[in-house]
């Protein structure tokens, strides 16, 4: 845990070409002056690292302003109010901070900040993923844009990641027929054992066309898209007639500067009547009730798996968000910033 | 108008390689033995020429079965029953015949035959056009997949052609602010002439981006794609964030053999939320009734304009098809293959 006694952000030093290197970012200190009027002041516990953070260190065409250079880097926090000049909040509140930064202390306004209700015998890290943006994200994308149903065939690309996993659940808790594709035999093992999916296809080791053909001899109905480039292409060139390809991330583009390539034989679009859609969390927060009713009882009645891995200390930020581009991250990856209450 | 007392039809007799050769097809007489039970003879009075008939020339993957080497070309007729073996229809009846051939008479199953309803005032071929498959795709693609609303700015491409003419008009009736694009100034008057669209882009002489960027300067909402390309490359650049892409054709790819490419930055479907979708008549023909209660409805009002543009004699077929790959019909492009009844 960081345990610098002023409040230490991480900046953008200047914009990344390719994998983030070191020095793109610097850790500061900086002195948070007074509280202003109708704001908390938040004690980050723990940060959350998502591949989107790396479009944001960019200055390519995104859904929220790229941070700008010397700016703190943007990320969603869950800490504790230490000071607060809202009647909405007090002291000891546990809060998410939606847009804040990688930071140890955040000045908030009240009105950006919403209250953690704990689940029981559910860990308070749970917010930050499978109850937080990451299991919203899957849902919005997998029900509302995807418009899953019993009996499609379901491929889920990073699958073993934190929103693919949950996302590939939801299918299969919908009835679908689930074939999540990822890295590694371990990965792969935790897809078809403890999450119940139905195949997995190790895209390290395999031929994912071939394993694809293998393990949907009927067509893919639905696909939930985290990745891009090959992996997609395989998935698209058979989808079934009124197919639906959502698009939730092409983090195999990310760290690239050029355009991202969609699928070669663009025409297939039209000739099987499928239909592509991006999304992003942040247009489904009105589905945020329905959709934690929906996770939260999974996750009492122990449906829904999860995992988040923690690397402790502000510090490790920039090492740590390395772990997702290179998929050594094991489920929903946070920052552990300074310690639960006790 | 064909003279023949034979009956006579256009067979497929190689795949075309790029654009129709005239010896690609060719007209042959036929033979037709005795009518089969609950099938009617249809005399046909008119052949509905489509791009899409190139795609079933070829090999390529496609939504129906491509037409074998040998097999009669595939086609729309409208014609006159001549002979019947089904109570539903009798001698003299008008029917659209939805998978006939390119041929002076068919055989078909009744079932698989529409009567046609004739409006007061209006042509016969208007059943071939826009009160037809023209008139359904146009419908079915703007305000069903589409979802095409009042404010939006919709872009068409191939503006000035039968499903295009008539969707821009769709859109401007239910209230949008339309641009067509299109080839030659004299299709761009009548867009923003007798149709009333708000503005048209003349590809063959206009730069389209810097065209569109004048025309939609606050963005596109909703593109009707027939094209493809460079022209929907350049308004796929400029859709506003929920943007919607219908591909109802993309014709500037049916006489190539490679794979059609798409859009050059895939990722903006990603983070402005866009949603392409493909779709095919066929899969509509259950909206009919709403879409011709509608489209009839403005017909009558004189609200809304279409062109039929009839090449006499079915032995001109092949060189009419070629029309429209160079842009020279105007409007809904028939061939006359006998005399409408007296």
């Amino acid at each position: 845990m960081t345990t610098s006694s002023k409040p230490l952000r991480w900046q953008l030093r200047r914009r990344p070409t390719g994998a983030i290197a070191h020095d793109d970012l610097e850790l500061v200190e900086y002195a948070s002056g007074a509280l202003a009027p109708e704001h908390v002041r938040v004690r980050n516990i723990y940060l959350s690292l998502d591949p989107t953070q790396r479009i944001w260190m960019s200055e390519r065409e995104q859904y929220l302003p790229p941070i700008a250079i010397g700016q703190a880097m943007r990320g969603t926090t869950l800490g504790e109010v230490v000071e607060s000049r809202s009647e909405r909040f007090k002291a000891g509140d546990l809060v998410l901070v939606g847009l804040a930064g990688w930071e140890t202390v955040s000045d908030v306004p009240a009105q950006a900040v919403a209250r953690v209700r704990r689940q029981p015998g559910v860990p308070l890290t749970a917010a930050m993923s499978v109850l937080g943006n990451t299991g919203l994200t899957a849902w919005a994308g997998m029900v509302k844009v995807g418009q899953v149903k019993a009996g499609d065939t379901v491929v889920v690309s990073a699958a073993a990641g934190a929103v693919g996993s949950v996302a590939g659940q939801i299918a299969k808790l919908r009835g679908a027929r689930v074939v999540g594709i990822a890295g590694g035999e371990a990965k792969c093992r935790w897809l078809t054992g403890e999450l119940g999916f139905d195949a997995s296809i190790d895209y390290r080791n395999e031929d994912v066309g071939a394993a694809l053909d293998r393990h949907c001899p009927n067509g893919i109905d639905l696909d939930f898209e985290n990745v891009g480039g090959d992996i997609m292409n395989a998935v698209f060139e058979r989808m079934n007639t009124f197919g639906r390809m959502v698009l939730c991330g092409l983090i195999s583009g990310y760290q690239s500067e050029g355009p991202v390539a969609g699928p070669a034989n663009f025409e297939r679009i039209l000739m099987q009547r499928l239909r592509i859609e991006g999304f992003i969390v942040i247009d489904h927060l009105p589905h945020a009730k329905e959709a934690f009713g929906e996770l939260g009882a999974w996750v009492q009645q122990g449906r829904l798996h999860w995992r988040d891995h923690v690397v402790p200390g502000l510090e490790n930020a920039v090492d740590a968000m390395q772990l997702l581009f290179s998929g050594r991250n094991e489920g929903k990856l946070l920052v552990g910033v300074s310690p639960e209450p006790a």
